[in-house]
This record gives C-alpha cells, structure tokens and sequence, in this order.
C-alpha cells in the first residue's frame, strides 16, 4: 500500500498483486475499478483475477461457457446434497456454501485438474518431439498410475453421453477457427478419446464434462490447479440454487433419508460395559501392588 | 425424475424444481444443457439457477455488472485473509474457499442483504400510500432499530466515497432509461443518502459497495437472502485469486504476523495447577465423609 | 506476549488471556502445561480453556460426562450424514469434520444453547422474587415467544423417552448431595416438564439430551453460548468416528442415495431456450429506438 | 437399523458399525449409552467411537494427556487466528470453529499422522529383522524423501524445546512401567532425535508436540490418520476458547492487521482498461472478415 503503510514487518507479510487502494481508490492488477465496472464481464474478471491480464473477448467467452456449463448435477452429488441438508440446519446461505464447497476435493472436485495436468503432460511430450499417437499412450499410462483405471475426464455413470462435452467442444472448434484458442488440447482430448475407445476394443468412454472443461481451460493457458478454483466457482452456483431452494421448502435437520428410515448397524450385538478391569487394568493394579 | 424412480419414498425426500436428469439429458429449469451453453452468460445462469426463468439481456448485464464489481477488496478483510492464510496450511483451494466463504456471515457478508431489506421495506411503505420522504424516514428508522447505528449499504471505514458505488448507480440509470429495470430502489436508495445526511447536519454519508449492488439486487428482483448469497458467488473470485496468489508465494502455517511478533497477553501471571482440593473438591470430601 | 514483543501495533491487535508463551515455555491462562499435562483430564483442560479457571475435580467429572453423552445420534443426522458423504469425496479428515461442524447451526446444534438461556432466564425471574412455578411458565412462554412450539431440550421425534437425559439428570442429582453443583437447574428443567405435561393435558414431553446437558451446563456455570461451542466439541467425535469409518468402507461421491434413486423434479417441463427477444428485451429495442 | 428398517436400497447405503437406535435405546459398539455415562471418561468415548473397544483405565488416561496437550499454541497459528477473525464477522461458534478446524492439512495439522507413519515404518522394518540403528536411518531418509527436510514432529520454529513434549515421553515412560503400553515408539522416537542430531554434527533438534503425541498415539496403536483427526478434536478446543474470548472482545470484521495498516502491492502500475481490440480480438475480427 505504496503511500499510506512504511511498515515493513506488516505490509511485507501481506504482499499481493492482485488489488492496491488508497482511500476512494480501488485498482485490481492496475485497473481502476470505476473503469472496468460496465466494460468486463464476470467471467472476464474471473479471469482478470485469477492470471494478472484481461482476456479477449471472445477468451473471455469461452470461459464463460466452461463455467455456466458446471454449475449443477443434481442433489445425489454429495456437494449438492450437503448445501440441501445445510440449509434446514440453522445456518446462513454462507455457511451452506462453504460446507459444500469444501467437499470438491480430489475426487469430487479435482477431475478436471487432473484431466488438465494429464493434457498439458501429453503435450509437453509433443514439444519434446513425440508423435501425438505415442504421446497420448504415454500421458494416458501416466494418468492411470498416478490416479487409477477411471481416467479422469472420461466415462459417466450416468450418462451414456454427456451432453455438455459434445456442446463445449463444439464452442472450443468455433474459437480456433476464430483465432482466439489454438485448438491443440481439442485434439488432445479426442485422440486420448480414441485411444480409450481403442484400449476398450471399441467401446467408447466419451469426453465428460470435467474433460471437456479441462479442455477449454488448457486451452486458454489456466494451470491445472486453477481448473479445480474455478470449477468451485461454477459449483457454488448449484450449490447456492439448491441451499436457496431447500430453505423455501422448510424441514429441519433434514438428513439423507426421510425419518421413518434408519440405517443398517453391522456392529457387535448389545453388552454391557465391562465392571471387571480389563487385562490392561489388571497388570496395572498388579504392577503398583509391587511397588 | 419422472420415468426413472418410482420410490416416492427416497424421491420425494429429495425434491427439487431446479434440475432434472435422464440419461444422455440434463435440463435446468426445464431448458437442455446443451441449448443453454453458448447462447446463456455465466451472469445469466445465475439468474436462470436462483430465480427459475431466464432474465432479459439487460436484466442479465446488469447482474453481471454488480457481480464481478464486488469480488475483492484486500487482504485486510477477513475473507481473504483467511483464504491466503488457509492456502499455506496444506489444504486444497476448495478448502481455502469454503474456510473463507463461510465468515460472510451477518457482519461481514450481510450489508448487501440488510439494505435490500431496508430498501423493499421503504417500497412496501409507499405502496401503502407512504411519501418517498416519509417512507425513507421510516425505513430508515426501522433499519437502525434492528441493525444499529452503522446503516448497511451506507458509509465506508477507508473510502470517504467507494468508487464502486456511483459507477454502478450510474449502469442502474442506464439500465432504466432503457427499459431494462424502473429505478425505483435507485431512487429509493439516494433517497436514503439525502436523509443520512439531513441526520449528520450536512455531512454526506455515501453508498458503498453494499448499498449501491443492493440497489442492483432490488431492481431485478431478487429477495434479500439471495443478495447474501450473490455476494458470495462474487467474493468467492478474490478469495480464489488469493488463495491461488498465496499458494504460489509459498509459506506454511501462514499467521496473521511475522513470526517474530506475538500476541498481547492479559491473563493471569503464571501460577502453579492447585496441588491442594479446591473449595468444592473439600465439600465434596466433607459430604463424602458424612455419609 | 510480554518481552518478545512491544510492538502495540502488532501485539495489542491480537490479544488475549488465554495463553502466553516464551521460547521454551507455554502457559494457558497462568498454568505451565508441563504441570497441566498429567494432572489435568481433557474434559477439564476444556473448561480452564473457556472459563479461565480450573473446575474441581467433581464439576470436571459433571463436564465430562455432559461432553461424551452427546457424540453421536447416527447417520440419519445431517452432521454425520455430511461428514461420511465428505469422507468419500477426496478431503482430509479434518475437511470433513469442518463441513459437518459447520451445520450445527440454530435448528441442528443450537437447542442446547436455547435451553440454557430458558433455564437461566427462569433462574433470572426466581432471584427477582418469583415463584418456581411462575417464573417457569413465564419463561417457557418467552422461549415458545423466540423459538416456535417445539420447546428446545424437550421432546423427541425418535425416542419416546431419551435415554440419554435420565441418566444424565441422576449424575447431576449425584453431585448436587455431594455439594459439586447447587441442583437449581435440574429442579427448574423437571419443573419445565412438568409444566409442559400440565399444558399437554398430562402427556409427558420429556427432557432429551440437549436439554439434559443444558441443565449440566447451567450447573457448571457457563454462559449459553457455550453450550452450543461444547456441543460442538462433544459431536466432533461422532462425525470424526463416521468419517474414519466411511473412508475404511471406501466409495467415491457417496450421495444421501444409492445411484439407481434420483430425485424428484417438479419444475417446468422440457423448454426451448428462446431466441426471440423477451418482453423486457424489445421493450429496450424500442427505448433505443425512440432515442 | 434391526426391526425398523427393511428396505435394503435406504438401510444399506447407510451401513455402520459405530452406533445401533431404537426408539428409547442408544447404542454405541455395543454398548448401551446409559449404562456408559458416568462410567466411561470423554476420552475413554473417543477411543470407543473411532476404535471399536473401550480402552484400558491407563490407555485411556495417556489418550486423554495427548489429547489436552495439544489444544492450543496461540494465534499466531492460522487456525487460531482463523477462530478469532470468524468470530468477528457474524457467524456462530460453530462456523468459526469449522473455518478453523478445516485449515488443519497436510502442512497445519498432518505432522502428527506423518510421524506416527514414520515410527510405524520404523517399527515395520525392526519386524522385518532390522536393527533400531539401521531401521530409524532407513525411516528417517524415507520420510525426508516424502515430506522435505524438515522431519515432522522433530524441531520447532519458536521453542528450542517444547515443553510439552519431555513431560508427554515421561507419562509414556511411566505407562509402560506400569504394563499400560509397550514403550517401543517411545523407544523408536528417541532414536529418531539421537540419529537426527547425529546427522547435524551433535546438534540436537528435539521432539515436539506432534512427535510426542504421535508417539503416544502409535503406542496405543492408532492408525496414523487418526493422528490428525484427534488433534482436531484437541485443537477444537483453543479455537473455540479463543473464538469465545474474541467474541467477548468486540470487533467487528477483524483482519489480520489493525485498520490503519494495509498491505504491500506489487503488481503493475495503474493503468487504463483498453477500449482497442486486444490482439486476440483483433485476430477475431479478421477471421471474421474473411468468413
């Protein structure tokens, strides 16, 4: 805080390039608030934020679509469940939120960053001169070793197709047409696609979203890390949709399972707490009897 | 979901209007994803999830506008403090999300809801024939009385005037003069302004970030928690970009100062743990002995 | 943080009596811990922590007791239904403690709490002269005023008698004739039944574990807000055990249902996104228009 | 849940071993709750819930030292201050002891779990037939291949001995007199610090908390993640004293620095938001054009 802060034990220790202020003055990575208000997007201000530049527009598009296209799969997904059940417990929409978002980890949250990390690993062996077939079959391998047979970014459990990959690659073909991504991960992500297929004797496990998404943010040069941070930020949307819902339909403490229903006990059968020491207790008492 | 699941038992339980699957489909609100990607904006989604239609182009810019104008303001708040300190902790960013999503509670995320409650209170009292001055007066009364002395949506600990709030009050305007919303709650809020000031002899009290994205929230519509829960959407990018920033600068275990400066201590000087019973292990003795 | 420290910018910013430290040396409120450690049990040190004293040895026993009583009530709970469904999500054990912590809320977490400010508000009314029965019904008719019908810490959807707070009212009637604990508030919580059963026309509503432990809590003196911070404290260790669990039986994304149940959706049919302007949209055209 | 529930597809997604209900009886592994309150300590409940058994009089004694040993080492840590700053922003203990107990990872709250994995590898490799000398050598290097060079639980920023740790080892050492535990991590520990200092030329980088209560942890044979759940639930406890004293205190939306101080920036210079077409944008246009 150039002017009002000499302090260098406590500006120092708090040290950022994202905002700077003086009193009636707020600039994010150098733009005055009052002049990027009305000119930029959200989801250009997402980008602003989180990588230091403001992103063309039609960069700026594409992570628009990457983001509205996430932002709900239904309350059997934990995250969703969680802000529904939040909601009947007495707390702020806040608070709803956060229980939920904090509940997109590795693997609920962490596909995308993963699909992206093994996309960038695929074409950084192109860089280093491998042919896209060998590169694919390697980075796959890759994948598979370090997060199990479930490659991240393919295949659905519920859906045969997804139909928000086919759509967002779709957008992804448009923007390199237009110039403004270069299309390299799109390719990426069909060949490892038909390397699956390939794998599977032909049986395809097609693009999901968290592969698709992983896509357009290879594309637009997010790092891997940043897929997850802005999946959160797509998630939140369902997550506050389905917490505001909930809250208009009422209940109180509403769990997974309506009231009359319990859960299965697989524990030992009814005893009683033990009165006779237990041998621990035992050679306890024998030992302080020898003292 | 209509075909798939006839257990009105595990169904019913989880009941919701704003998503609805079948294998291969997906549709919000009853629109398909894939029609929605592409031809809906990030801002516009929003609307669609919380509100259960799609807003109008303007509706949607202006949305768009009070969104990403209240993404940051400093690691001084606790917010973003708490997601830079989280970062260096070992957890992931969907963690450090929701740690500092989740203290946007009353004080420190619910100045845009308060003054959307203020402001739709004044209007409810000049649609039962109030005058603007009177109901404003009122309103305003009515605020402090629950709220205290610090008015949400008005005045700024740093900013004598926060630059946010004139230039979104300027695209409420805009957005009125062209049709988009009817500028009642602008009215209202500077409204507000002129009587805060009338109070203070003169001296202005100005709308800040608060006041002027309520106005905004007012204006399309959107009930007061809601303009909790958009707030956090919004703070949700910052908090993001400096966990992000945090987690590249490196650090761990991250505190609030240096490590070489402690807290003030104002307890009691050091003291031995008792040896002697206390006053009440002697009465219980005492009790056990007349027994 | 005497010595280290004589900063008051950085020091008296962040202050506290809870604990002082030196290089070598940690104190809690005036206590050495290595004279702490081994004298002192847990549920103790949990009460010099939030009282600033040590408790005798017969009130620690009491705090102890109330603190293991209430770990746990199954998975139909949301806290535990939330901490099991993080546990397969991809986080760390801490992570899902703090996502089902988090919803202990008013409604979930918070009757212990309004139980005790009842209880004391009674106590409050006798000290300024009432009779036992007259301050009692004067306070539950203030409770029933703040808190809807359902008296907190009475009542139980599941168990017609909550086995819990009989056993746990004979410990508290144990340490009033051993003189630990006056027994004011366990009269005053059996008067509350007995009031409530008098309005039922003698069905008995009877006292269940918050409002058990509420009369523990007011006991031992602490302040109501506490007894939603022990609460707190005492659940952790049910959500800690089921989360342990439910990342021993495995899973990923575990939803409230199995995969084969979906919800209910009961929003709009299947819908067209539309391309024609929407009425807010021409009725901007046409303000443009006319300019 | 035995007689109440049939219904395979709700009971047995909700399978648990922890705890059995019907109406008016509790049971926990077993063990019916009234027959347990006022026999079983809160830390004797701990080990029940997360192990499946009660433990010992003298097990449940060292669980119990561990577990107050550790519950607070002021604000400096994020955890502490994360308490204290929620406490000010208008959410319930609950949600400040849930922001809190979250940062508690891998870097904050893992140094524990990551030495009782060390001295089990330790322990793992003596079974094997290695010497102490040889297996600590071969564990040390294993875990500064995992985890850096700084060896969790060895070693402390602040104390050139950390008090706790000496007089938790003395409670080991008079456990295993007493036939309560084995002493061998005791054993195993010691040998870590002698072969630590061995490698730093006789300098000696002595236990720390972590390190003593992973070995009290390991002695009692607790799986290593349960290192880190249990000193969340200890930790819980200096969140929620300090989140209680902060809210004593006052404040309003407390940042990590008073108000007068702000943070450094080092980001770019003010500039201006560019109304000409960046160069993606450009190169849009032209495709564009062409089309």
């Amino acid at each position: 805080m150039s002017d009002s802060v000499n302090d260098p034990r406590v500006g120092n220790w708090w040290r950022t390039s994202v905002i700077d202020m003086k009193p009636g003055e707020i600039r994010y990575r150098g733009y005055p608030i009052e002049e990027l208000i009305g000119n930029v997007s959200f989801a250009q201000m997402i980008w602003l934020m989180t990588r230091g530049e403001l992103p063309s527009e039609g960069q700026g598009r594409l992570l628009d679509a990457a983001l509205m296209s996430a932002v709900d799969h239904g309350p059997q997904a934990p995250s969703i469940a969680i802000a529904r059940m939040a909601a009947t417990c007495g707390v702020g929409l806040n608070n709803a939120m956060a229980s939920a978002v904090n509940v997109l980890g590795d693997v609920h949250g962490g596909a995308g960053e993963q699909a992206v990390e093994m996309y960038t690993a695929i074409a950084a062996r192109m860089d280093a001169g491998a042919a896209l077939a060998d590169a694919v079959r390697e980075g796959l391998d890759e994948a598979i070793a370090n997060h199990g047979k479930f490659v991240s970014g393919f295949g659905h459990r519920f859906h045969p197709v997804d139909p928000r990959a086919p759509r967002l690659l779709e957008l992804v073909d448009q923007a390199a047409r237009e110039g403004h991504v270069a299309g390299r991960f799109a390719t990426i992500a069909r060949a490892v696609e038909d390397e699956l297929a390939a794998r599977k004797g032909g049986r395809r496990i097609p693009m999901n979203i968290d592969g698709a998404t992983a896509v357009v943010y290879a594309e637009l040069g997010f790092p891997a890390p940043l897929a997850r941070g802005l999946f959160c930020l797509s998630r939140s949307v369902g997550i506050l949709a389905h917490a505001w819902e909930q809250s208009g339909q009422g209940g109180r403490n509403k769990g997974p399972m309506p009231r009359e229903y319990l859960w299965a006990y697989d524990g030992p059968p009814q005893r009683a707490v033990p009165t006779q020491p237990s041998p621990a207790l035992r050679s306890r008492a024998a030992s302080e009897a020898q003292r």
